[in-house]
């Protein structure tokens, strides 16, 4: 181990106390083993760390918290190390112990008549959905990254997705906690009731505080009965005024039905066209914006299709929607979502890509993407804006993609003054800097300058009061 | 003012400073102007106070809360004083001085377009559903108490009701919050954002907190499409459990349609038919229980007409309904919602009623009202059990009337008995002791005896960091 000069930071002595706690095969140390949990999956964050923690148990995770409490190690919690703003990753300072909760793997109770499943942290997205379907049950919250991202990730970042619209983020999803305080307590809140008023809410706390309040370990989370039927549709509309209306036709004939509003522009339908396999341009002609559309009816397909036939037909005739393809088959339906789910990889095809997951309220969209265009264009001239994603929640995805033949590093070091720029239309139009994927590290100075004074402070207190010794996930959100 | 002795406790100097605040007028001094402030409406609680002090603007607030920071003052938060636990009733000492939120009545912002509503706390929640029909929208939160209670104890209380089903519990209405901290800083959280995943989400803290946090000053709530059709019935069921398959029939038939779900035994109805002006028999002939449903849908009444008959057909044919019967007008419909939320209070009638606000998972109501009833009978044979409530949220209300014939106060005078036997059998059902109305003074010991040392401490934490003076709402909850 001495081979290695990250172990300097940490006595070996300290690492053979954790690895009393979860076994020395359960301590990763190996440059090629620890690979995996020290780099983001599109390179922006690479850590360096003494151990990779792989507990077995909830009990083995409270050792290692009282243990860092007591000797002031940072631990940085990791689920399906799938975050976008380093928050699973460690720093640089190689004194960071990752604490991985991929073992923690279990399914430990479903109730579909209760409508309840009860998962620990490292379950992976997919498999908790697979597992509702089994028991004929619906877990919504879906986003692209459900085949690698872990629920308990989910939770400590509140994950958002594309089933918001009608199920809510993670946090509505969350009956219960179990979660492992910085002083190595167990709290047990793994209550399955939809109203319980007795005394604060605590599960409140965890939820989004990206592990930096207490590690989850577990979860009771709500169960939906599943649609008995579906219809999906891409529409093509001229701009995102048109999208709005068209959200609003859906949601007049849909109501609670209307369960994904999607709104992409057309540079990412090529690119999809052109990069994802088995994908193609949904429509004969080209338009400038696309929207995907799904309907839910408790009622069955026909249904709803018939409900989105309605809000098409609406939209057409009120000239919102220029053309639209309503998904003929489940396979169809299908490839529409594989291609929603695919747009955040995909630009990498297209060179540099400065993002911005901000959020404004619904309404005010339309003129949010113009004006954050117009800002960064008025900085790099023929830039592409690409803003892209939820529409119906007020969250855009705003990203930017280098000018094609410009140098890719050049663009790139232009993302500090493209930041600062849609910070500004974000504050101005009273928006959200950090929409769904959370502040990390990447936007930890960032909230400094958009928050007041007392909210900052309330954090801190939080914080404080709950890891007085600053152990767990350190330099992340505040 | 030194006529009145309970002003000994408190300084004059010190009333002098409030009044130098708020102004001479706002500082209730005098027993009959202070009466309607000290008492609970059921007389269960009765306080004493050197003065009520009804700021007219959030600044007042924060410089009251300052001055009692400084001076040690003990303030109880107040908004329409309908809370059932004591929680904004000072206490005998005549040390806690009243805050009142009544004056601040302004709703500040309606926006039908984005579904948002900026309401300051002492707004009459039928005030703001009347201000969101106005709009075109809809305020779900509803109450027995709605003529009365103020948003902002709705928030600090995370407030149910009978529209928790379909709407969720006050918490899910909030967006955004406006809220003075005990040390007299403003936190303004007025965002009406869906999705902001920027730091903790703070205001989640203050929901349900029963003022001992924060005092809730304004809020940025949800508004919501008026459903475009609704349908109301009565339907009886022979036991708790038939009702319990009547719920999974309605929302087979309905899903997110079914928007209310309350069960009420005979007794209640017989209650109201004697005792609630304009209240009549349901149905023709006497049945064990009665659920009052409601659906509504996005297309019509027509629709919603029709999933209701075809949750009842299949309760009849399943032999899970013995009658029904559907609203045939508007008045109707009014009429059963008016016998529902008259069911509190109607209940004096009978005479003495030991209550309990309790929670289980739902697929349990069933099973815990026969244990609860059982329990309870074997401690006072010839108890009436007065389970009611709302069953599709676990949440039932479990009032015990006395047997007709006894004297009430030697039946109330064995309301710790009842409710010890009850806490044991909503402990064994993994229940909630405090489902909707809160913990306040009257369930403050019981709280530290279901809790978890780890979860108290949790809470002494939280409040110390905020509170650190205790002086907002001493004695409650925590």
């Amino acid at each position: 181990m001495a081979a290695n000069p990250v172990h300097a930071a940490v006595e070996d002595q300290l690492l053979a106390r954790f690895a009393a706690i979860v076994g020395a095969r359960n301590v990763l140390t190996g440059e090629a083993e620890q690979a995996p949990y020290l780099t983001e999956w599109r390179g922006y964050y690479r850590g360096r760390t003494p151990a990779v923690l792989r507990p077995g148990s909830v009990e083995e995770i409270a050792a290692i918290l009282r243990l860092a409490n007591e000797t002031g190690t940072p631990i940085v919690p990791q689920g399906g190390n799938t975050g976008l703003v380093g928050g699973q990753i460690p720093d640089e300072s190689g004194r960071e112990v990752v604490l991985s909760l991929d073992r923690l793997e279990r399914i430990r109770a479903i109730d579909a008549e209760g409508g309840t499943i009860t998962a620990e942290a490292g379950v992976v997205l997919e498999r908790l959905q697979e597992a509702a379907a089994e028991a004929g049950m619906l877990f919504p919250l879906s986003l692209g990254a459900q085949g690698s991202c872990r629920i308990g990730g989910n939770i400590s970042t509140n994950a958002g997705g594309t089933a918001v619209l009608a199920y809510g983020n993670t946090r509505s999803l969350v009956l219960g906690l179990e979660v492992v305080l910085p002083t190595g307590e167990i709290w047990n809140g793994l209550r399955g009731l939809v109203k319980d008023n007795s005394g604060y809410d605590l599960k409140q706390l965890f939820i989004g505080a990206e592990g930096t309040l207490g590690v989850v370990t577990a979860a009771v989370l709500k169960l939906f009965p599943r649609p008995r039927g579906q219809a999906v549709a891409f529409a093509a509309v001229p701009d995102a005024a048109a999208a709005l209306k068209l959200f609003r036709h859906a949601r007049d004939a849909a109501g609670s039905g209307l369960t994904a509003f999607e709104l992409m522009p057309r540079f990412l339908i090529e690119l999809l066209r052109d990069h994802l396999p088995g994908a193609r341009d949904p429509l004969d002609n080209p338009h400038p914006w696309y929207v995907l559309m799904e309907i839910s009816s408790g009622r069955g397909d026909a249904d709803a299709r018939e409900l989105l036939e309605s809000a098409l037909s609406a939209g057409l005739e009120s000239g919102t929607v220029r053309d639209a393809t309503i998904a003929a088959s489940l396979d169809q339906a299908k490839l529409f979502w594989r291609m929603r789910h695919a747009v955040s990889e995909i630009q990498k095809h297209a060179g540099g890509s400065i993002k911005h997951d901000v959020s404004v309220a619904v309404e005010k969209v339309p003129s949010f993407i113009e004006k954050g265009s117009a800002a960064v264009s008025a900085l790099i001239p023929s830039v592409i804006p690409v803003p892209f994603g939820h529409l119906g929640d007020g969250n855009i995805h705003f990203n930017f993609t280098q000018p094609s033949g410009m140098d890719r590093k050049a663009f790139m070091s232009r993302a500090p003054e493209v930041h600062a720029a849609m910070t500004d239309v974000v504050v101005e139009f009273g928006g959200s800097i950090a929409a769904e994927h959370g502040i990390g590290r990447y936007k930890r100075e960032l909230l400094k300058s958009v928050k007041s004074e007392v909210e900052l402070e309330m954090m801190r207190k939080i914080k404080r009061a709950f890891d007085p010794h600053n152990i767990l996930n350190p330099g992340r959100v505040i």
